[in-house]
């Protein structure tokens, strides 16, 4: 047995194949890919990587099946998933998802190459554990992935309350000890047991207050803007492709993009966090139909149309079109007066917060501080955006000294 | 200057009026009131007290006047309201309070007279401090008063932090440090400063996550209507009136409980955690029209009807109605593009959040175990409940089982 | 299975045996008893309870068991020894052990009548277990009793944490969870294993550290010794004796000291932290030999001589002289390059923290603030201290300007 | 006004200088240097930066000039001096400071040119303060110098309460509100107040248990001893000199490693934490004299010899060596009776933990597993120590066994 510490479960055991799945160069890569991108850039002692929080997921997904009941190879199949579940993410994590995604059609959780190859699929092997299988887990396909990932899986338990650790925002901290705990098969669906109401709606509501202050604080917004452009600029002028782009770590896509020349001049500006700023911020009631649904191509076209609209070099506008909110956690079950019920049907804070999160909603276009009034004014006719540029920047700047109360 | 340790706000600085004001019997006594009385019958590390959460308090206030740029006599004034805000409670804090107020007409925070007498009074004057200016501070009169007694107040900041700590419940873990930092003040109200919506909420949202997890505890209310049962048969049995109870502390109470015969059983039970069972749990629906309303003589009448019903001890059936719920924070205000909203404008949260405590709102009736099946029975009929006994019973099994998660 | 929420250690799982014991008056009277005692009147948010920490005792017990393999009934008798280990605890814990001690020759941790009786007694026999052999564990007898009483017993590693905790010093944050897992029988001894020196050392560095700065702050020191004067009194001119004083919990005391006419006054000062101070604060060096291994009698014949000399009450003066320091750690075991070694062999920590102990001892003469000065002459005269009384005066000042800077 | 979110210190406020040094470069560099280089390969939550140490190394000299009355310009050098005390830092903080040392004769606090030239020179003139009296600061010159850099400054209270946040290890967390606070000026020097022994000693103890737990765990030092020698073959095999290495980050240096056909080895082992072992790790007293003092070529040339005899590539063998324990805080000073004291003189405890230091201190020969025992065997015979061979091997698997409990 090997006991790892760590800063938000204290000690982790790891055991059986976790133990050789750890050594592996796949997993042991995860310490160079930042948790949560360009987040530090808001909070600084945000630097946390997806190889501690791998460790964390599997330590709360061990709790669960001991909770469970479920042992032996059944147990140790779900061990390995929650340890490999973030294998398949790029550099910067979410950050350069889509740009990758557009080129290679997978997201961070479709591994089922990445277990069958190497090490990892030695090790799998070895411990006579099928990666497909593995791979379909991580995926949240079947009974058990449902713990791995879906409504109520261990990621969001572990990821919630160490960003909150390491931002020092205080609004993750579910009681993950609980929720683990009441975890429960009903008709093969997991859900959380009687009595969970409150542990189901503190799990929604930490990630409905998680996600303006951190996850899509407008700083930490435009700088990931800023460094997806960069690697796309990255992908059109070097040999480097999207499989290998995905597959690199942040050290090597923060030197790749200082070596390139194409790229040098965003790589500076991220590096001395010398950053665009908002030309517009724009609420959904005021973007026109179509824009949010816009697909790459067109909102690529907008920029360049903005761009000459205000006389400024291409790469000087971002146009930055969040999809509509989500909310996962709506459909988490839990069991009401022996009835299993959808959190989304018992709970009033459902609708409020799925409400809050639309009204939280923000298009960006960023720009140089140089170019805030021009291109602000080019953004507002081009987009045809309901408010006049004048508006823009007066609103944006009553943003700007308080949206950004940390580290602007 | 004084240092104190503190295990919430680390070190807690006491200057001037205040340092004195420490030192007063009146404040001393608080260190034996406990803040959440029943509560650690739920949580057994919740054995915190009026004394330590008055001086987490002063410590908010202190840094709150330092943001608004109060100084001078006038922040003195607010230090020595926050410092004695509470010394109007009775033993137990809220838990007997109402029934003090039925008798003496005064709330805890009705601290004139008590400020105007003895050390307290000195203290003040010496240091050029009108009592009375003091106690309308403490009552939430004027400008000021909101700091200590308001929609956004440093009370509850101090309290929804202190609780999380010592029960070990995460959901009150508030951002204090911001919150205290963003009080300003906008045409007299206190208010938060732009870019707070988050915040504001947060403190909502906390409450109301603590409510049903901590301060409504089905057992911290059972234990709390026993204790203020056991009281009431003090003041009628002995020489105690309400004013001299009023002024006890925990200790004085719990001695004199033990030591009158009327109240020794409610005494042993208490001692002893042998608590009675809810041979009733309905929700607000079941429960019809005028009993949330009826005065305590009626809930009396009720409560002997019910024994008699089921042939039982008087004493053996308590019934508890809560008031229809409140929700203060739903009008702090909160500055939103240059314009002071109340958070309720803004927020669809308040909204949900106040329909959530309508539904866990519960009556409940109370009997030793023995007395369940015919209290719970005869509860329906008299009190005209729209379930049957039976289901009564069931219902309160399954939640047993559930609500009471921990130490029922 | 209960589950128990715990400040210190989150969540609490009690089975078996444990959550019937939880539920007797025995157990549920620990509640009323405070961990620290007068420690409060220095750190006003220790106000925890022995129950809480006879709860953190058992879970580490369940593992530290867990760690060493053993279960069934074998384990079962460890995790209630851990659990009723301080039922013989009387009020305000050590504060007034010493005094019942010389009246009973009971200790706490002698508890055989205690569990043989009443529903405790009932309970370990409807589960199978003797209570006379529950209670050698609880005296560290045998192998098993080292784990709940001895060099390395888990009772240490929760008070530590918990007492850390809630007075807010740093200084106990020992790493409880290895201590706890990397405990193991050698030749039957409870040994740390291979690699744990610094562990072993820091449980010795936790204890050094908080010795000075809690456990024995010159406030609670005279906090304790007034206490114990009163309740001395309190057995002189009642018919309450000391078996009876050793089962009442503090609230019992603190009325009883109140309504007694001859504790009045001290119920009084106590209660309104209207403390004596100290006339004299002695280093060991100067005090004459003997003194230190006076018998009570002597030191009550000293008080008695030094409120003469001063022409004062005899209740005005107090003579505090503490035992010679002890280190129980020092004889911890720790596994060395294959080799069992006692701590004091391996490290040389254990000499200087002796020598430390030793250069903080302080014989004290505590009285009334307007007799310091012919209290302070008496003493030293009666005492034949090596200081002269001007010296006593002005020492003391330094002392109370800095070594009190917590609530003097 | 800035207010920055900190893990550690929750929030801190940034004026003046500070606000505008921030966004040099210079500073936003720190970000990719990790505050503790490759002790994350032991404690994976380790990935903290110079960038947040430095602000809070900041916040307690803000905190440390309020508490000693320090104002204005004086205030501002002190302030501009603690958050610039590290920019001198190399990629990965102290793990190439000796290689880079050797090469430029400069130390990381030797920031004289760094602070005259750029931005932050044209920062610190625009505030009217000369860059000379600032890197003197840094440097721990003159009176206030003291406070960023002695034996009490405020550098070592930031990092050991970070390092313990991040790593998880409990040792580090010292009383920081207390020290920072107590410190005072007497005669010029920078003392701590009367009746703070006890907190002088918990500064002393906390890195005293931190150095052996933490900073030189043994895997670290694998780690830092192989990602040293890869640096210096960088140096030698292309054309980057030891100032521009010095002025790396870490990504620059890992992205290096892996470009450059010298080093691609020992980078692909520090990725894939594919570490050397530990062939020989003997005691100061099986040392034979002079090898202690060894300058870099001797020690060059004993790897060569212990290559050449066990015959094996010379990059398979690394002899690491590290200089006597030193330990600073022991001159650090205290009032005691009124009287400056060194700590030295006044605690035991300094002596017993140099002792415990050097009982700690261990030469160590790495190289792959697979050389283990022809590696350990020449070792022995080379450097002459006084252990055979065989016994290496023997006491370095206990050793494996025990000291690498955490990620071995």
């Amino acid at each position: 047995m090997k006991v790892i510490k760590d800063s938000v479960h204290d000690h982790i055991q790891v055991n059986g194949v976790a133990r050789d799945l750890i050594d592996t160069p796949a997993l042991q890569r995860l310490r160079r890919i930042s948790q949560l991108g360009t987040v530090s850039l808001v909070y600084p002692s945000a630097n946390h990587t997806r190889f501690e929080h791998s460790l964390g997921v599997y330590h709360l997904a061990c709790n669960a099946l001991e909770g469970l009941a479920v042992e032996g190879q059944r147990a140790e199949r779900v061990q390995a998933a929650a340890l490999l579940h973030d294998v398949g993410h790029g550099p910067f994590s979410h950050n350069l998802e889509e740009l990758t995604y557009r080129r290679t059609g997978r997201y961070h959780d479709d591994v089922h190459d990445l277990l069958a190859d190497g090490e990892v699929g030695s090790v799998l092997r070895d411990h006579d554990l099928e990666p497909g299988t593995i791979a379909d887990l991580v995926a949240g396909e079947g009974r058990f992935g449902q713990i791995v990932s879906g409504e109520l899986d261990v990621d969001r338990m572990d990821y919630l309350v160490r960003d909150a650790h390491h931002t020092g925002v205080p609004y993750g901290t579910i009681d993950h000890g609980r929720l683990v705990r009441e975890l429960t098969f009903v008709d093969g669906e997991l859900v959380l047991g009687e009595g969970n109401v409150q542990s189901a709606e503190s799990l929604l509501v930490a990630r409905a207050l998680m996600n303006p202050t951190v996850y899509s604080h407008s700083v930490a917004r435009i700088g990931k803007a800023m460094l997806r452009r960069a690697a796309e600029r990255l992908l059109e002028s070097t040999d480097i492709d999207a499989d290998r782009l995905q597959r690199m770590d942040d050290s090597d896509v923060i030197a790749s993009l200082r070596a390139t020349e194409a790229t040098a001049e965003f790589s500076r500006r991220l590096d001395h966090r010398d950053l665009y700023k908002r030309a517009v911020w724009a609420e959904m009631d005021d973007v026109p139909g179509g824009i949010i649904e816009a697909d790459h191509r067109t909102i690529r076209e907008f920029e360049r149309d903005i761009a000459t609209t205000a006389d400024v070099d291409p790469d000087c506008v971002i146009l930055d079109v969040p999809s509509r909110p989500s909310m996962t956690e709506s459909t988490s079950r839990v069991v009401v007066n022996g009835e299993v019920r959808r959190l989304e049907q018992q709970s009033p804070l459902v609708g409020a917060l799925r409400a809050a999160q639309y009204s939280q909603w923000r298009l960006g276009v960023y720009t140089p501080p140089e170019f805030l009034e021009s291109v602000g004014r080019a953004a507002v006719s081009v987009l045809g955006l309901d408010i006049d540029g004048a508006l823009v920047t007066e609103v944006r700047d009553g943003l700007d000294a308080t949206l950004d109360q940390f580290m602007e």
